[in-house]
């Protein structure tokens, strides 16, 4: 569809917009359309907030979580557990665990997860910041948080992989962490199985036979 | 849903974003985030392409279409006819009439339907400077172009009655525009029937009732 704009500014205003993801060129012109309705602090409000996110934004340099500080707020909370880390992809996903309520350790915010196909490989992924933070020591878990898809699996693995190595390297040689000799803390990883409230009859096969497969005591 | 940001400006972000008509907090987030992803120039794009056109836009005088300009393309395009005025609701449908490149008129643009129950009178629409417009002389023809609606129609009928009254005042007093003596033009709507490539027994009796009923000679 050709659009016939009567003005450049509103066509210029409508490509950017458009350029945002899931935002076809019609929802554009809606928006754009809004914010001409509204009063013009309504526009300069958006556009304020948008631009001091972009150019003020940090990352936690310990989870790599999403902060307005150095070290974001979970990571600098002494009521957390910080011999815990849940380890996910990214800052959505602390943001679910954390409206759960159930989590009180610390996070590790990988950015992604290894996918050939997107040419995302494990150095485009804070990996080595994690293994460093189990190398320091003081953690005794980390729970693999990921989504149950190949490529999260595969991201768990490699995870997994790298964790023993390095366990038994600094086992053998004991030259790098020679005052904190490093133990591979437990690996666990989340459970797997029928979603809450999901229908039995509507489940995939994968997920039923893994719910199957690791079925556990009947608890009352 | 209460979200946990772990961010003041990553949730005064997608604050205002989710103010936006049809974005909700999941979007707004997903949107903010990928401009986080991105390079900060597509943010600063973005955010000036929308502060520009809010802070300089204007509407064209004779039509009230948005333009760069105090008189619009069409307005100011000397092979458009100015003769015929297209009475439209919005913009959007300056450019979806526009798009079937098949109408060489002038528009007026009304900025909405009367509509009571929204607080929307006569007096909030562009009727007054359109009935100037036709008293100016020149026009021949009027083409009603609303949405088919109860709005459209009330809106239809308020504009021919205005024209009505202002010609008989003209005919009669003759003060007004005693150089212009004013004559009602011609007043058309656009016709109402079954859209092309709808089925017809998937149409809804209203419209198929006024098919019928408009229904002109077969010709081949």
């Amino acid at each position: 569809m050709t659009q016939n704009f009567s003005s450049h500014l509103l066509q210029r205003a409508v490509d950017e917009v458009s350029c945002l993801p899931g935002i076809g060129r019609k929802t554009a012109l809606r928006l754009v359309l809004h914010l001409l309705r509204q009063d013009a602090r309504v526009t300069s409000t958006l556009t304020e907030a948008l631009s001091v996110l972009r150019n003020e934004v940090k990352y936690c340099r310990m989870c790599h979580n999403i902060s307005d500080t150095d070290i974001c707020e979970i990571c600098a909370n002494p009521k957390r557990d910080a011999s815990t880390l849940c380890v996910v992809e990214n800052i959505q996903d602390v943001m679910a665990i954390e409206s759960t309520g159930l989590y009180r350790g610390l996070y590790h915010v990988l950015g992604g997860v290894i996918s050939p196909m997107d040419g995302i490989g494990p150095s485009n992924l804070h990996i080595q910041s994690l293994v460093e933070r189990v190398a320091a020591g003081g953690v005794r878990e980390i729970i693999l948080a990921l989504s149950p898809t190949m490529e999260g699996d595969t991201t768990n693995y490699f995870i997994y992989r790298r964790l023993c190595q390095l366990s038994q390297t600094s086992d053998t040689s004991g030259t790098e962490h020679e005052d904190t000799p490093f133990s591979l803390p437990r690996i666990t990883v989340i459970a797997r199985g029928v979603a809450q409230n999901d229908e039995l009859q509507h489940t995939d096969e994968a997920t039923l036979g893994r719910a199957l497969a690791g079925r556990i005591p009947f608890n009352v």
